[in-house]
């Protein structure tokens, strides 16, 4: 079985180019389209979607959410019964942890993202924490579990899709349980019909198809949370966890595309640049510079679209004729600055390195 | 300028990897997971996508389109105009003309599809044909034009993304001009507010962003029509255009996956199998035969979702432990059967080769 696609394979690669295994997932996954960074909330359909294994399809009408563990009281809900819930709607911003992975050296193999990994949705829900608080948590809970009902292996592992929170996280973060997107039901690719959002937090902790909350007394040891999502500088480094979001802008490639290459033409003149910044845990945006002729110049911010959904900025710029670079670059109210070069991690996590476009201005 | 990514580069490599701009455009368009081949309509967002320039972000209150050239009696019509026309509702199978082009060697340079450039909607909007008859079209036109409000460069050439159809053309094929999807308003990276859908072609012929129809009275020259889109066996050669879908099916994936390869995993027993099958032109499929244990065995087929759309199978097997290699092939009534392996153009056209997939059975 040494040959076996089950088992552990390479993690790594110095080839620039791409296997097809990379680019199998990555026909299969979807990133945001940069151009539609202008809209607040990302068409329904093009926020980046990575789902590690077959997305299931489940019927709402018989789905159920289970509380089971350590809790005095635990119970079983119905989608209704949690559709019957105080409801609120919540514009959040979410991120793949392996947006940029496609940009460090060595690449580690998996979703090859370059900047893409991106969107921001209307989720419609209600608060997770009543509803935990409600089965009643013995003291000695040390996590929650979250379980999806999408299954598969990885690196030999058989497992169910899993992460899980401590009660402190729980008491600080803001977690929805989820069954609406942008005003329509949740889609099958996003979880549907329940999911968990963990606002101002990567992707990986947000479970799909969610199934069943367990309380443990001692620490989750599932493989999602455990043997990846988190920063590790070696082979068999533990690592520390990925968690919030880091630090981030794109822009809105100006100009038009030549179709294969992406590279961008600008008439020269005035260009109104814009796009988007970001950051995790509910920090505010403080500032976005864009690199304009070689000079870092600070952009216009618009108020974000939610506490824990993205600022627009915006900036003028006299682009003259030539092969222009241009870069932009936020920094929160937490005072984090994104780092031109991101610090490498053997998975490829949170790479947050400024944005470089190459645009070539037409006389 | 030799070196400006706005010139024309290279344009297939022998090499079994990828570029960069190739993962960059698999990032940006998407295709349809290969679970989903069990619902009869392609969730929302899971429809593949390819768009060869940045999605405009058009108004629908704006929007017009504007009939030119030569008809007689020449009009604009508001969105609004459009929808006050008899409405139809059709489901159709849509596929992207370069699906399958990574299968090719040489792999031509451009979008890798391997097999997901796929997908079934119920499109709604009114027949083309009256109203171009409305227009009157003079009797010496050859052609009718369909531009796009999608811009930008295709090997230096800058344009409109645009196609045509001969007026015999429009009298066989059922055009329609569409504004919504799946019950609801078109998405934007799907044309909104309002795109052809040429029912039984491959996906170029169904212009987004639709703004004019123009009629011309000699041959449309557009460079979607004339450069691109053309069954090419050498440079140089003129080539003949793409036109009716290939006959083709798919499997969905059984068992379980692995998250990086994509290897399946099956329990030894009892396997449903199933997955859909199509042809262009509304021809219907007249056989599905599934490559099992190294024989061919006939498929049962569930009636067509529509005319236009792709038709279910389904095979029981009995899976014994081992790595075994799947396929299935597609015959339609016409006695179009999917080849092996498909002759080669340089664009990467209309492989319709037979999928295989290699599953790993356990005891």
């Amino acid at each position: 079985m040494q040959d076996s696609p089950f088992q552990p394979g390479a993690t790594r690669t110095a080839d620039p180019e791409f296997t097809r295994a990379e680019v199998a997932l990555a026909n299969r996954n979807s990133g945001a389209l940069l151009e539609l960074l202008d809209c607040d909330i990302t068409p329904t359909g093009t926020h980046y979607l990575l789902n590690h294994f077959d997305v299931p399809v489940l019927r709402a009408q018989d789905h159920v959410l289970e509380f089971d563990g350590a809790f005095d009281a635990p119970f079983t809900l119905s989608l209704a019964d949690i559709m019957a819930q105080p409801q609120i709607t919540l514009p959040v911003t979410l991120e793949c942890a392996g947006n940029g992975r496609a940009g460090m050296q060595p690449r580690p193999l998996s979703m090859p993202w370059m900047h893409e990994a991106i969107g921001t949705s209307e989720w419609t829900g209600t608060p997770l924490a009543p509803l935990l608080e409600r089965a009643k948590p013995r003291s000695s809970v040390q996590d929650f579990a979250f379980l999806g009902a999408d299954y598969g292996y990885d690196k030999g592992v058989p497992h169910y899709y899993g992460r899980s929170l401590t009660p402190a996280q729980i008491a600080q973060l803001d977690v929805l349980l989820v069954w609406g997107m942008n005003g329509a039901a949740l889609l099958p690719q996003h979880g549907a019909p329940l999911r968990l959002v963990v606002p101002g937090w990567y992707g990986m902790a947000s479970v799909k198809w969610l199934s069943r909350i367990t309380a443990l007394e001692a620490r989750y040891q599932g493989f999602q949370q455990v043997e990846t999502y988190r920063f590790r500088s070696h082979d068999g480094d533990e690592g520390t966890p990925v968690t919030q979001i880091h630090v981030r802008s794109l822009m809105k490639p100006p100009g038009v595309p030549d179709w294969f290459t992406r590279a961008r033409r600008v008439q020269a003149g005035p260009v109104a640049l814009s796009g988007r910044a970001w950051s995790g845990g509910g920090v505010p945006i403080a500032r976005v510079e864009v690199l304009l002729d070689g000079e870092w110049r600070a952009a216009r911010l618009s108020p974000p679209v939610g506490r824990y959904a993205w600022t627009r900025w915006e900036i003028d710029w006299n682009a003259t004729p030539g092969q222009h670079d241009l870069a932009c670059r936020a920094t929160d109210a937490a005072g984090n600055t994104q780092p031109l070069n991101a610090p490498y991690n053997l998975g490829g996590f949170a790479n947050n390195a400024v944005q470089h476009l190459s645009v070539e201005v037409a006389g």
